[in-house]
């Protein structure tokens, strides 16, 4: 049997910032990857242009200085995302233009009424608690109803609705009929308030990365050599001798201590000997993967602009909701659909020349016939990759946070947990990834070495077979 | 390699329907089980007075014709549900007695403000389209909405929201918070009615077993001698290939179609291969089980029949929400203590000596010192149980019914799936298991022996890999 001091379960960036703070601090780590690659839900491939395009997560946003800090270290270069030129608003058949600098345009009414939910969803995730979002005022009202039926008291008319909506559902690639509403409030919290969530400059979708997002993270797995194993799915982690036994499909690895860094419902696929406590079992059957499909067309250049269009466009009923410009500057024009919650599902049970037949139709509708001939095409089912079953994370339906969110974090014994589901700042994003992994090596390191005293003081959580 | 027609994963009601259906009609079947045990969710234990003590589901309610056939056909014998004297309403500190039979005493406007919502709960429910919840009247609307938010506008006054709030917890085992609108309409349809759902005489809280709810089916499974083998744990079903393979940690067994009749979420955690559909891989992330603490103690006698009482009783804000009686005529008194959802969870944290106090307790205080000298005690955590991981069912939050239901019961290739939870009548009950069973036996019956015809019609829906 191999042997390792600490296990990393997953080679996303959760588990690869853990692992490098582990390494770098003398401790005997191992990474064990279901997948042939390391990533997660990072996936950065080359277009026949030679250029990158990231399937996945791929924004450096402000304030997020661990992920800026491992660009800036690996030498990455970054753009500013393209935020010129009018943005669109499809509503139906009809089409107006505005600048994304200032608000859609719904009219005074219409926009004066969502300004002011848009205040109130400020204000009220102003009062969360990070650390303990269960703990925050009024969190049990909160945290049983849903952001939509939330709005459909706050915004009371239709398309106004309709908008915020749309917008909620691609930042939580989900339906807000199916998110708590204390988890949104906790999540824009995290990300440091509605606006910085939304928004591009100041905000989390700031910056493209040349190379693609995930240099920064194979520079960092570079430092750890051949500690990461590729292709070995973990199917059961033993916790119940005096050494923690982690099998996979290639081998088993002896350890002290095991972080868990995949998404809550992959750590729940993993049979745990003895079985864990009922409340963090309940973590990983209640927090299921959003469903995300991005779609990226590459064009000769970003013809948009000539029209005076940023490509940024929002369709409040049609099969893309959301588009934008991600050209990198003086590449190719590249237009990025991102879908989310059930119009993910809708467009991920097409085949893939359906897929871009929707897509390209799309693009060629809101941007003119030079659209349709796009370069090259690549989309990403975020539901259909085994490995990940979703995207961009976990979401918090009603309930879960309040009955066992205490459960998120804590550590079973000597099974740690990590991954963006984990974090108390940027949940969600490549920030709260790096920011989990760095919180459960913290935990690792101040309780490896003193094993015995450990063991004492953790049995008593472990009680459940 | 072992070889069978048919594998069947699960040896509760739903697993042992199928098995037996496919026996009678000559089908070469094997059941496959985790446990020691069968009987999944139903659990019949001997007190020391040798009597049965159903720490599962126990009930046969009315209208349940295929469970009242293999009770009938095991000759197990019934009793009907005590269902005399008062019945406690506690609210606070303060105990009100009241008639069972009429409404819980919360004064002229409140009665009536109960009775109205009840009415309109009961005239929704009619709506449901039991074969497509999600393709009834209004059903997005009702599935973006939360039971607690919808009775938060449906009874506006506390006490009587409360009372409704902690009935509903009951027959969910899961708090309103948690739980969708249109899936608690669902439910009661399936059930007949909310009367029904929530009733004894003519109700789903009919009957009782002298023997105990696992009588029926040992029988039936006596019928499937030896074809039924325990602690067999299944990890992987490998559907790639021209048979089916179940591997479990005992053996292989290769197969032309297997059932799974395990809960959503069990279901989730066997590995497949080649991986299945988006749809329904959401469907094993997306319906988390219930959470139910059942506990029973035995007196020599149901003392509390003597003050006039049913051992019948709600308390709106305590530990142990519901209370009754459940002793066999000519035997022993019987209180027993139902706790759903987070009471339940909360419950269950404790060491079981700490759960007996808190139960002995509350019955002390409900039906006087004569409680507190049980002759015994038995309870059960649900959620601690790793072959079950909680109960009664698996329950559907906003959004599931919805985006994802029509993948409930869907086939995948040659894999079936079966269980309560994807009854369309009785959902959640053993009724609804047997009927799920013998849906999912028809299928494979529909389907054996034309397997050519059969892998070229199915292989389109089994695209993801």
């Amino acid at each position: 049997m191999q042997r390792a001091e600490v296990v990393v379960v997953g080679s996303g960036y959760a588990g690869v910032s853990a692992a490098i703070e582990l390494h770098r601090h003398g401790v005997d780590v191992v990474v064990v990857e279901a997948s042939t690659r390391i990533g997660g839900r990072v996936l950065t491939e080359r277009s026949p242009t030679g250029h990158a395009i990231d399937l996945g997560g791929m924004w450096l946003g402000a304030g997020q200085t661990e992920f800026a800090r491992w660009a800036s270290e690996a030498g990455a270069v970054t753009y500013p995302t393209p935020a010129t030129g009018d943005a669109i608003l499809r509503d139906g058949g009809r089409d107006r233009r505005y600048d994304p600098a200032g608000s859609p345009p719904l009219g005074m009414i219409g926009g004066a009424l969502l300004a002011s939910s848009a205040w109130r969803i400020e204000r009220l995730s102003r009062l969360i608690d990070l650390d303990e979002p269960w703990a925050s005022p009024r969190a049990d009202r909160f945290d049983a109803v849903t952001v939509a039926a939330w709005l459909r008291n706050a915004v009371p008319f239709g398309r106004g609705r309709q908008l915020a909506e749309v917008v909620l559902a691609e930042v939580l690639t989900a339906d807000p009929g199916s998110v708590s509403m204390l988890a949104l409030l906790t999540y824009l919290r995290s990300a440091g308030g509605l606006r910085p969530a939304l928004g591009t400059e100041n905000g989390a979708q700031q910056d493209l990365f040349v190379d693609g997002a995930d240099r920064p993270l194979r520079h960092v797995a570079e430092g750890l050599g051949d500690r990461i194993e590729l292709s070995a799915p973990v199917t059961e982690i033993d916790h119940g001798g005096p050494e923690v036994v982690v099998r996979s499909d290639r081998h088993d690895i002896a350890c002290e201590r095991v972080v868990v860094a995949v998404p809550p419902h992959l750590a729940g696929r993993i049979r745990y000997v003895p079985g864990l406590p009922a409340d963090r079992d309940a973590i990983m059957q209640r927090i299921p993967m959003g469903r995300v499909v991005k779609a990226i067309a590459a064009y000769d250049e970003p013809f948009w602009r000539r029209d005076g269009l940023g490509g940024e466009a929002l369709d409040l009923s049609g099969p893309v909701p959301a588009t934008f410009d991600i050209s990198p500057p003086g590449g190719p024009g590249l237009l990025c659909a991102l879908v989310g919650g059930r119009r993910a599902d809708a467009l991920g049970r097409l085949e893939v020349g359906e897929r871009e037949r929707v897509v390209t139709a799309q693009f060629t509708s809101l941007f003119g016939p030079r659209a349709r001939r796009a370069v090259a095409y690549r989309d990403k089912v975020w539901a259909d990759d085994i490995h990940a079953r979703g995207g961009y994370s976990g979401y918090f339906p009603p309930g879960v946070l309040t009955e066992v969110g205490s459960a998120l974090r804590a550590p079973v014994g000597r099974i740690h947990w990590a991954g963006t589901e984990t974090a108390t700042e940027f949940i969600g994003y490549i920030e709260g990834a790096i920011r989990s992994g760095q919180r459960a090596a913290a935990e690792v390191r101040a309780r490896i070495g003193a094993v015995t005293g450990d063991l004492a003081g953790d049995g008593g959580s472990n009680r459940v077979g």
